[in-house]
């Protein structure tokens, strides 16, 4: 069975067709500056194997329907025969509200129902809804399912979704949080239970998924109780460019003090703050060499970075009163160890020990870094939301 | 050694004439509705004698100036013979900014430096000045002391009190984390730690001031190095009106949907949200006696309150490494039961475990609600901010 997974933004299209039976990746694929007067498609065909093809072809693409039949060109030129061979296609759809909490086979009430939730991400499920309205056009027979990025944290309780401000935004304009990143979550938090070999709905775990945007879930026994991000992807952590929480009384200072309209704040705390703010970096690797030819804003950068995560770490010990694994994953979480030992540094107390040499090993595999000693497991998993979208999509139509 | 303490508000004063060594009050008051068409004064002299005397007059109190010397002429009534027996003056200064970490002698330096933090305090510096101001022209030869509310967390280390915004705001408009509460959480924290037994400087603990204002503290060997309000006393906790912290894209999305301005969000966040904002009480005892009456939005604002102390905890817990004590203080903190153990339940994996029988008892002074079996001690240390100002005013007299 070959499912394609399809991440549709305003400008791009990224893709990944998948056999779910054997695992195997069979063409990845990204359509880049949709729209604009020169666009680019880069495709790697067969991945796993070795050469790969790395394809990549520079034209213009006017729109969405351009860049869809583009991929379905690329994909027939010796990947698949035909786009028949495309049995399911899985869409990774951002933002679904308190209407889904599992994926779900897209017809004309779900796409009107995504359509009701674009005021709550305004960028983003625009951009999907296109990529659905092109594949059922281009795909007139192949059942697609979305997959929502909020879809995990739907299993949060009351008193963590709510948000202390009058209550009647909730009821008149769903005012909350929601959470994002919950295909990764989802994913590696599944991986890593059965890595220790525990079953999911016996496991505690805090998962750390630290990227381009950072966020972080308490799970209790398989269920979200707990998450960084919230009505939007700009609270919780530090991320590159994006602020995470501050205090709700800087924008009307910096109002009053620069005399900034509120759409300039929110642009500003979306794109010229977290890292890129303090140290005029964003890349972590970046950072870190700047560390090490003395750069005071790039170590205040990592120290704050790092010194958020710890704290967020101690407060789902809280609210989960017992955890069996703290998981890293994504770009950050997977590949950098001084950031893995800085967030857990000085909670040995807590049961939380790492061990260097385990934590400086690179490797692709789910691992453990911490101690023996360790009572609180510590992991690397790297995270897969093309494969988790990709099997979601696939229990649907089987189903 | 007789010490005037004041707290002056934009349209009130609060005193209180303490004898330092005697440690006794000799008389508090407070000055209602100055500049509005009727006003009122009340004062309770001798308020440790019984029967006390409490005596409220009703009468238009015109400016800050009127207010100042309608209060020396109730003090001077009874209680002190002559406004020469008051020996010193200390003033509550809100915010002191980077420039005072310690309480200080007011001198014109002093005045223009408590000026020149307006910006970060618009509401509550210019009012700490008129009372300065007067002070200075009606005792003439009586030294005023200026504390801060701020200085005690003026040791916070610059990963905790910078933000992840551009680094520009801090060196133009000094936007930063400040704190506030902090001759609260330093009186508890020194008085927690002679009740335990330990030297302030060995002794690691979490302050939970909870009142109609609430912050939290993690002081690590008597130094403050987090805190949970702000730039402003907006951000942190839930409280009876104010949110605390919520998703910075909060004020875009309501501008966007809703239609309201910055300057009006602003105030919602500060007098319309919290625990007010969730079920039309702020005031905890009315919300304990709606629950009772099955009412489900008290419910839940009880279980978002003190969810968030709960966290706060954790991540205090993780940034200090180990803890000696939790100290809970202020109105809801040393008079709420249900508040403290629902706070602290779930905890008793990091050794928190309260004993259910201390914690309904009800005394006026400090004592332990922790088990004999919990690790970290847990406690209730009644505040006394007037007091500890009291005694920073006559160290700075004396020194």
């Amino acid at each position: 069975m070959n499912i394609l997974v399809i991440n549709c933004g305003s400008s791009s299209l990224k893709y990944q067709l998948r056999n779910i039976n054997t695992q195997r990746v069979m063409a990845s694929g990204v359509v880049e500056r949709i729209g604009e007067s020169m666009g680019q498609i880069t495709q790697r065909s067969f991945p796993d194997k070795w050469p790969d093809t790395k394809d990549t072809e520079e034209l213009p693409i006017l729109n969405h329907e351009a860049a869809m039949k583009l991929m379905v060109s690329k994909l027939t030129n010796g990947v698949i025969q035909s786009p028949h061979e495309i049995d399911a296609i899985g869409h990774r759809v951002v933002q679904g509200g308190e209407s889904f909490s599992h994926p779900v086979l897209v017809d004309e009430n779900v796409m009107n129902t995504i359509k009701d939730n674009i005021p709550l991400a305004p960028l983003h499920n625009p951009a999907n809804l296109i990529g659905l309205e092109q594949a059922m056009i281009l795909f007139p027979e192949t059942p697609n399912v979305a997959v929502f990025d909020t879809e995990f944290h739907q299993t949060l309780p009351r008193h963590a979704y709510m948000y202390p401000v009058p209550k009647i935004f909730y009821e008149q304009f769903k005012v909350r949080k929601y959470g994002f990143h919950g295909t990764s979550h989802k994913y590696v938090s599944k991986t890593a239970s059965v890595f220790i070999g525990q079953k999911i709905e016996e496991t505690s775990l805090i998962t750390v998924h630290l990227g381009n945007g950072c966020s972080m879930a308490a799970i209790k026994n398989g269920k979200c109780i707990e998450t960084s991000m919230g009505l939007t992807p700009l609270a919780g952590l530090m991320m590159g460019t994006r602020c995470g929480d501050i205090d709700p009384a800087f924008h009307i200072f910096l109002a009053k003090n620069k005399g900034l309209p509120l759409s300039e704040i929110d642009i500003l705390l979306n794109k010229s703050s977290g890292l890129l703010g303090i140290c005029r970096k964003n890349d972590m690797r970046d950072i870190h060499e700047a560390r090490l030819h003395g750069d005071d804003d790039a170590q205040l950068a990592f120290e704050m970075f790092t010194y958020r995560v710890k704290a967020t770490i101690g407060a789902y010990l809280a609210i989960l009163g017992s955890v069996n694994a703290i998981v890293f994953t994504a770009g950050i979480g997977e590949n950098d160890p001084d950031v893995r030992s800085m967030a857990c540094d000085g909670l040995e107390n807590f049961g939380i020990n790492i061990d260097p040499t385990k934590n400086n090993e690179k490797t692709a595999e789910a691992r453990y870094i911490n101690t023996e000693q360790s009572r609180i497991k510590v992991l690397v998993v790297p995270t897969n939301e093309e494969l988790e979208i990709a099997k979601a999509t696939a229990e649907v139509v089987n189903d």
